[in-house]
């Protein structure tokens, strides 16, 4: 009895997952105005305030710093279309009487968008709307935003949470196209003895990081990660910023063929929530650190859509 | 009788400063190794433990944050021979049946080198030799050098000591060649009743920040910064770094005009101390903030000789 | 009555001055497919046949070259959003026992628009549609289309005619907005007792260039040019080019303030044929050097819009 | 007796060919000034003449035109430390009434030196001193060259002559190392029935520009080319400039270890002799065109190395 009543539960769960793989971002008029306001341009970043810095900075005890950032070098693994050039320039040449002698670089990158990563409002759009409906048209301008950009955002301090979905499953790295679901999630909260509050920064332990440096072609080919039903749980949550260690949060390729990233969508677009990318999680999930000060400074790019960081976690 | 002898001490310190401002710098083998062993890489970074951590955390009682950092843009302050320029790029463009776009930046810039920045130790030499003797010609390369690149410094958070040389002498920004003498910091600190410990972040508020965004011709031409004296004199209290809020942190140009900016000499190549420049400190300065946690991470650019950053205070 | 009469002349001639400058594209239906044929990516391109080049070549009788290119740096005019930045780099340093160094230089600009430049077929658009119709997004990737690119046309070798607008009003440069008419063009053709013949070159002097080195700011905000009138008795001349020496060849602004840049689309949409734009022609004019091989390699960019050139006109 | 004597001339040409390989660079004293005077900025390019024109275009007979040229694209070969990165934008989006809409390129390339290339006299250097003895030292900014920049050459129009060193040797392509001597050029030549002329442009086809988009990496790594005595006498025969299909023009790796690329030294160093790297030579190989109008317009960029050009040769 027992066994059966178990297999019509996952059957339940699975056609209810299924459902929610067929997802269609919200109308205009269903997701605006954002809950933070009409006017309202930093969405979850609203909660970075005095309050939210202490509850972080208490979880700090022993000083340890953990580096969550990738070196950025022309060989990291990119999205498509993106990349890293440097060309270090000698300038001054042993001037004067001190013999000073001067380098510098020179960089071609797609800023905002490539190694460990930030991601700003005007990321992302549904039908060339962003988020709290402001049209793309309205902003957008040869060299930036002139709404949403970046630059708004501040550095961030808030109590980060690492959900460690790898641990849950035994495994050091989830599956090629393994979709984490809401309950994923939730199990790996209570198995960690955690849970997760407004204001905090979610980060996803999938353990796909681990190819970052060994094996860019699988790394970028598909991604174990969220499904819109874990990304929309998980918003619910209230949540400061979703990090995770792969490019597109979403699994990807998205388990509904015709939908491209849409975790990218609920996250940005429709909840106003940041998202943190390519982080380097082994050594946090290595030492069990569940809990700690997660403290990102994206660049202030004026107009931009994210900005490469080198964010750290320390408890 | 006294208008005589303030002749004679003027012209004692007029002959004092003079001295102080001939400097030859010392010879490798006056400066190697380190003082932090004949491998090291790390110089003043070697001050970064969980103890110091913690020292800097728990100045931390009110959450407030401060924004050291500048916008990016491409009519920002630059150093002759920089820029920043950067063209956003519509990519997806409503794809999938989520209508999903995406929007993100190409940047062409002195990414180590623009904006608030922070200085490692391939950034300037002595005779084309770095920091600890490190010679120019072993470790450069046409994308960055193989030793001492940025990439190794890591986030960096300690006990950041504003040193508010413009309060002490009553201006709110001082002169356009004020040549800041180590008497002026130790009055400063007197007056703000602070001692620089090991491993602190020393930052010189000089007030001439706040041309950033109103006067670039004049921000650039010249600048109140430190002396040759100065500098060694903070060299002497053993910072992690030294910061401030112009861009050459030395005064400009050195009152010995045959001298090419010997501060960052001083600073990185001699001492091993790393530089942070362009701060914006109006808000410390306005609100007294002396005493502070000061996080900044700077981007893990392989090779890199520095890094546009957006390092905060925090008390 | 004179007064009267005059009102009168003036009313006709707004009116006939209101008619030229009210131009409406073609509708697709209307302009496709091109006289070339539906599937032709050349357009007017076609004209370059051998007997072309040998009808150019048989004009040069003295070897006289007259170069119509621009140098290219950082302070040239530059249509907005556009900049051409450049670093040099010392690469080899003293390499082997023959002590060789090598220099080149890092370039970032919009190669296929900047400084004296040819327009290729991708770089205008009616309602997303190109040259003979090929429709915007069925072409365009992030990195080039895969139809129409410059790099596709090849070097040009045809008979040249400078029509000397500036000289037949007798004047060194025509006003700021002077709109040239096509009975412009016809009777300074008639002065200089020569006529345009199918697949020529047909270079337009407007004196406008003397500004290029000399007056950056009036040479971008307004130039005297073609109206569409003009642009359109051109096109019907069937040459394999038009050539001048402002920016944007179309007067501007034009006439009517709700055109933008309308000789663009008649020349390159709807006739596919050529600019050449910025070009140098005050040696030509000032040796009333009107009839001559006009020579013009465009690089080959792969799905490029056009290329900068630097191209000659041999007698 | 005829066959002893052979060999005994062939055993002297040897010796003397291994001689020729071991090259030290002329001093200073010794190759300046340059035999066009101390001055002189120009070179080889002083043969641009008048006469020197007529004198190719009258080898314009049938009109026929072949492009040497290659296509500009980011997977093309690249020296080590070259890119052609390139990203498409869309400016103007359907503006007016008309309806227009423009496309442009913004480019990060190492302008001078990527593709079909034209070196002038800044490339290359002896000791820091480039020809005609101007020190690198005393020209070089930043940003270009004071002196000797590729702006400085124009367009060169010239006798052509191919020298089908493959052909000579009955192969389509020469060897992976093959060391082309003054006598396979003297012996082509003859065979071609062909002399050269001071002021010609020498072509040099070996065969290997047939890897140039088939296989990049054997492109790359070796190349047929001329010996240090080769180029030695293409230099006596004092024409305009050197090209062929390769990049580095010189075989690769040169038979002395020691020696790095000695041939670009004495052509662009020690002789004045544009280059001209990575043609398209199989059209005029195949068709047996040995000689021709060769046309090449460098851009015009401002204190540059050389140029990526699209050269024609015209019969």
């Amino acid at each position: 009895m027992r066994v059966v009543g178990a297999a019509f539960v996952i059957g339940l769960a699975y056609a209810a997952s299924a459902q929610a793989q067929s997802w269609t971002p919200p109308t205009d008029a269903q997701r605006c105005p954002s809950k933070w306001g009409a006017a309202d341009q930093r969405g979850a970043g609203n909660h970075m305030k005095p309050e939210t810095v202490l509850r972080a900075t208490r979880l700090i005890r022993t000083g340890e710093v953990f580096e969550l950032g990738r070196v950025l070098k022309a060989d990291m693994p990119f999205s498509v279309g993106r990349r890293f050039e440097m060309e270090t320039k000698r300038t001054n040449m042993n001037a004067g009487s001190n013999r000073r002698g001067s380098n510098e670089e020179i960089v071609f990158t797609e800023l905002g968008q490539v190694g460990a990563q930030f991601d700003g409002f005007t990321h992302q759009t549904i039908d060339d709307s962003l988020y709290n409906c402001v049209k793309v048209g309205d902003v957008a301008t040869r060299t930036g935003f002139t709404k949403l950009g970046v630059e708004h955002v501040g550095s961030l301090i808030t109590r980060g949470v690492l959900i460690d979905v790898a641990a849950l499953k035994g495994v050091p790295m989830l599956g090629d196209t393994y979709a984490i679901t809401a309950a994923d999630l939730q199990q790996a909260l209570q198995r960690q003895k955690l849970s997760l509050q407004p204001g905090d920064a979610a980060i996803i332990h999938t353990g796909w990081g681990r190819l970052w440096d060994t094996d860019t072609t699988r790394y970028l080919k598909t991604n174990p990660g969220l499904t819109t039903g874990a990304a929309e749980w998980l918003a619910k949550q209230d949540p400061m910023l979703i990090g995770t260690d792969n490019g597109p949060v979403g699994v990807t390729p998205d388990p509904d063929p015709n939908l491209s990233n849409p975790v990218h969508q609920i996250a940005l677009v429709v909840n106003g929530i940041h998202l943190l990318e390519n982080l380097k999680l082994d050594d946090l999930a290595g030492k069990q650190v569940y809990e700690f000060a997660l403290i990102v400074q994206p660049l202030k790019i004026q107009g931009g859509t994210g900005s490469t960081v080198a964010p750290t976690a320390v408890r």
